[in-house]
């Protein structure tokens, strides 16, 4: 699966992943009022105005980016609904050719890591039929449980060629708390980094497109280039997915420490910064209208910045 | 809340709660062939099985025990239908006065965790109207991303008067990867125990009822009995939540240390042991068509365990 990642960063010339993370507010009024008007307000409104907010960001960006991050919290706060827009979207954007991460962040002792594996990434089997639930490409996943959680991810990424992105260093300001915790003068996340390079060689994609990387990689915040630089170093084979720039605080400058000499091994995710660019006062001109439009100029803008930052 | 939760651990003298997190392969087959006859051998059906099998268990053990803890994965693999399976099975519990632990395990970055929240324990607002999307009592919530992750569910908590479990030890082989490691000579398990000493300051519940405990708990493994004794003592205004009781290989007698001197402080889970009851040898003479009246015989059966174990 991160062949197909890195081959699609490279047509699209940018490293870029877009979160679609739908806040009720960031979606244009006459979205809403529309779907209210269909379905009243309710969580099947909501869920209906996410979904076309989502539809309009996907149309207007899918020609210039590899992948998109929905952030599941989002949909799972409108119920039921709220998650039937969350498998929407995944279908919709992939359809679109996009890769889907779905930002997930699960993980639980085995047995119930394998089940969130089989809804997210895998198939279940019911008698004589399978589904996937879920379907996305890659998620994310949180690794406080240790090995036993990890498995049996690993396992279904194996199984349907899926990929994973394991929570080393986050991009949120208490990250710290326990991450940087101090063991034998490693901090808690470079043991998670090893950790990392160990399930990787475990979760290997042996297409020469992978240029090396495996289906296991990290997530560690563009807040934090000083911990990017020294993690690129200690897991060559992980890809990193790199949260937190533009509304957090990261910028494209701060970023090439997370690149490898090919200026690969990283994808940056944008969420608020594109998908509500339209609330912002440098993209005021497009309009309420011009949401999508407004979207597909921050993803040009953040292109050219992390383009400039990587030389 | 946890004043709620100690209520009914007092009337039912049962320190117990049922994991209900069933595999299809836990469902007697008279039970999936009803629900494939009538939805068919899709997602739908297998939702509708888990959904009956469920009810079922409820209808039988429910006078005898507090709580019980849906554990969502296991819904999730089933998708949209699955996860109206876990909804359902929340209504009914309730319906029936019992307490539910949401075992979703959920942790991000602030305004993430809001909306796992708002869609777990609280309520979402759509328009002028506002919504309770699954409703659990309480939710198991991972602390890996500190305390800028688990303060948005404090905040709904005290808005709404709901309760967590943190997860400090884990009760599966790997949990020490990570969390026992030492920095300065305390384990990470302890670390997180000291927040969850803060976090609880910040969400008390105030009723006499609650013998002091606050609303933040904590879920500490029934296999590392000796950390249990030892973060009973570090944590005295944390209820524990104690998976791994049963299947894992926890038991009775290794619990007494959970608990404080009034016997209270604690809850035991059990899933697999009671809700697959009907499968182990000593309860099969109840037969696949007493597939309930055989956890309820288990759930009599723990209790006693559990009842000896604290004198």
């Amino acid at each position: 699966m991160i062949s197909k990642l890195i081959a699609a960063i490279k047509k699209t010339n940018a490293p870029i992943v877009v979160g679609l993370d739908p806040m009720l507010d960031y979606v244009p009024s006459f979205i809403r009022e529309a779907a209210f008007a269909e379905c009243g307000e309710t969580l099947e409104g909501a869920a209906e105005a996410i979904w076309v907010f989502n539809k309009g960001l996907i149309d207007a960006t899918y020609d210039l980016i590899p992948a998109v991050k929905p952030q599941i919290a989002m949909y799972e706060q409108f119920g039921i609904p709220g998650l039937t827009a969350y498998k929407k979207t995944v279908d919709y954007a992939k359809s679109r050719g996009l890769v889907v991460i779905g930002d997930i962040k699960r993980g639980d002792i085995g047995s119930t890591s394998g089940a969130y594996a089989t809804g997210h990434i895998g198939r279940v089997q019911v008698g004589s039929q399978s589904y996937a639930p879920f379907d996305a490409d890659m998620i994310t996943v949180n690794p406080y449980m240790g090995s036993d959680a990890v498995n049996p991810f690993i396992k279904v990424c194996n199984e349907f060629d899926k990929g994973l992105f394991i929570l080393v260093k986050t991009s949120n300001p208490s990250s710290g708390e326990f991450q940087d915790r101090l063991v034998d003068g490693t901090p808690v996340y470079e043991l998670v980094a090893d950790m990392v390079n160990k399930w990787g060689a475990a979760c290997p994609d042996p297409a020469p497109e992978a240029c090396g990387y495996t289906n296991v990689g990290a997530v560690v915040g563009a807040t934090y280039p000083e911990m990017g630089k020294r993690l690129r170093e200690l897991m060559p084979g992980a890809f990193i997915l790199v949260p937190g720039y533009g509304a957090q605080g990261g910028k494209g400058k701060d970023l090439t420490g997370f690149f490898d000499d090919n200026g690969l091994g990283a994808i940056v995710n944008s969420s608020r910064g594109i998908i509500a660019a339209w609330k912002k006062a440098e993209y005021a001109s497009f309009g309420e209208g011009g949401y999508a439009d407004a979207a597909r100029a921050a993803v040009l803008d953040m292109r050219e910045d992390i383009g400039r930052a990587l030389g």
